[in-house]
């Protein structure tokens, strides 16, 4: 992450004031508290201790049954033992490119991608470049893409398993906010349509909480034990406690049911966010999303947009800049603004503040 | 890890009825249930709903502020800024070795190491070589060693700081069981002695749970950054659940009386270990470990043992191959013997039926 920008962010998050249309964390009010901790009460007196003991690198198998069965719903052929638990999403991404790229190399993405991602390419050495059909690993956001919140047309998708047949090539499938698309459930992920050259990964860090760190990877089957020894390597396992809390929880619960409160939650607050900026900022450009916790907007203005971080903190309100998100060098300046974290209040006033900032930012010297 | 050791543990472990002296697992009911279920409670009604929530990549400033003062007290020069939360000792090594080795290279360790570390060495293709002086990084465990249960003499000591400083090699310690040294508290660490060359590793895994999956690096300040850079890369954050709930239970107790509980406890059980091993294996040799889950014996005999792990099995017993912890090929079997999850009665049990196994496979062919 560019040092400057870290530092402004947490500045901001230091600042008790300020609205946060930055970060992408999911409303705390939708943590399903009381839930999780009835599951962490039967959890801690089970007999041997499993949710504070070592487990198996590749999870708790009931927990994998959940995922597995799951993706087997949305017509992906995976087994129980196919999925790997691991310690969020990220370090599902991170454990995949470990074994796609033996050293360094270039992987395809949209023009704006997840800045955790475009991070952690660059952190191991591989260049994201925007893919224009020459990657040999491509990493997608099939169902809901960050930052813009939009799903992948059929055709692209068709085009997208079409081209890795033909060169062999893998998808690094990333499904983090597949269960929060606005109007319906997930369709059929990628790895449904071709099982050998899609490593599937998800996590319920969007949907029931990031705090507890599980996510997982489904790596096509002839790297599921080296997968596996790379979960190992990296950190042994996930985190038993949550692991046990959320095969508890997740088998008490219709799943489906529970991320529709949520998916109407993040739709209400996503129109908030897109009517004010409508009435703000109606010179700043966006589609609105249909799914996930962000608005893409695009301003017309060639502008430094850490600079303009700093005007907004100072008028409290925190943005994510745009130029994390992007692969290559953007024309004009562009913002990810969350609307998950603050209530439909907070963000009205957060976008006043931001139309503050945007003029001061615009009579700058 | 070696493919076939790996499937014959999981087949023991399957097994309901096998006693474990493999592993190295906490004994369940030293974990603070009670303590920790208070903590959590206490957690999750806290209003911003932290444990659930996304937090820094460097992890929770109160728990920093435990390991930091902890060090400060044996000694050494560590702010509570100097202190990343990793996902457990292994990530920790895993950030250390990423970010001194660019590619590839050889690792000093002793003859018998963590068999977590080599393979996590060899994963990332690092050799590990028995240190005679020659390596640019040294990995080591000053305090109690890993598998052998002892601790580095002070000329031992003396000599890798000098030697440290002289060719300016940087030295990797891993205290994991230094709060289980049976007759003492832990002395000062190699980090307190040089500051500039140590990176130091910890975790509350053996003392508290390792379920909970929360460790720390203390790297030499010019990476401080990088490391909390590599650290988010790698999986964002270590998880918010048990970080909170550690920070809330490590302030509310005297850790250095909680932790002589769990010593005295081990002492205990090495000891019976050990009588075990003199009554029914005296062939084997053996040093009475100072602190740890284990103890190092060594057969006299030439022999594969994985094929003796399988005579073991069909006798109910199960144990860690010597051949995972050596660096180089060793001349005589040896296996690692855990008595930290078994019972005294299962110890003893548990040392009837490996000399039964012992036997049986002497007379193999």
């Amino acid at each position: 992450m560019d040092a400057r920008i870290d530092e402004l962010q947490r500045k901001g998050a230091a600042i008790s004031n300020v609205i946060s249309l930055a970060g992408g964390l999911p409303a705390p009010e939708l943590f399903p508290r009381a839930a999780l901790a009835a599951s962490f009460l039967r959890a801690i007196h089970a007999p041997r201790g499993d949710a504070f003991q070592y487990g198996w690198p590749e999870g708790r198998e009931r927990l994998r049954a959940w995922v597995a069965s799951r993706l087997r719903q949305r017509g992906a052929d995976v087994l129980d033992k196919d999925v790997v638990i691991t310690s969020g999403a990220q370090q599902a991404l991170d454990i995949a490119i470990g074994m796609l790229f033996r050293r360094g190399g270039r992987i395809g993405c949209d023009a704006e991608s997840y800045a955790g991602a475009l991070d952690l390419f660059r952190a191991r050495g591989i260049e994201p470049v925007i893919d224009r059909g020459g990657a040999g690993v491509r990493y997608v956001m099939p169902q809901v893409s960050n930052p813009r919140g939009d799903a992948m047309s059929e055709d692209a998708r068709r085009e997208l398993v079409r081209r890795a047949r033909r060169d062999g090539s893998a998808i690094i499938e990333d499904d983090a906010y597949a269960d929060l698309r606005f109007a319906s459930l997930p369709g059929p992920p990628l790895v449904a349509e071709e099982r050998r050259r899609v490593w599937h990964i998800g996590t319920l860090s969007k949907t029931v909480s990031p705090g507890l760190r599980v996510g997982w990877l489904v790596p096509p089957r002839q790297f599921r034990k080296a997968a596996i020894e790379s979960k190992r390597a990296a950190d042994l396992q996930a985190n038993s406690l949550a692991q046990t809390i959320l095969e508890d929880f997740l088998f008490r619960i219709d799943f489906d049911r529970f991320t529709e409160r949520a998916r109407r939650f993040y739709a209400r607050r996503a129109q908030r966010l897109a009517r004010a900026l409508q009435r703000h900022l109606p010179e700043w450009r966006f589609r609105e999303p249909s799914g996930g916790f962000a608005i893409w907007a695009e301003t017309r203005a060639v502008a430094d947009d850490a600079a303009f971080l700093e005007f907004a903190l100072k008028q409290g309100v925190s943005v994510d800049p745009g130029s994390s998100f992007r692969v290559g060098p953007g024309e004009t300046m562009a913002l990810r603004l969350s609307f998950a974290t603050e209530n439909a209040r907070r963000i009205d006033e957060g976008v006043v503040r931001l139309a503050r900032a945007w003029r001061r930012f615009r009579r700058r010297r």
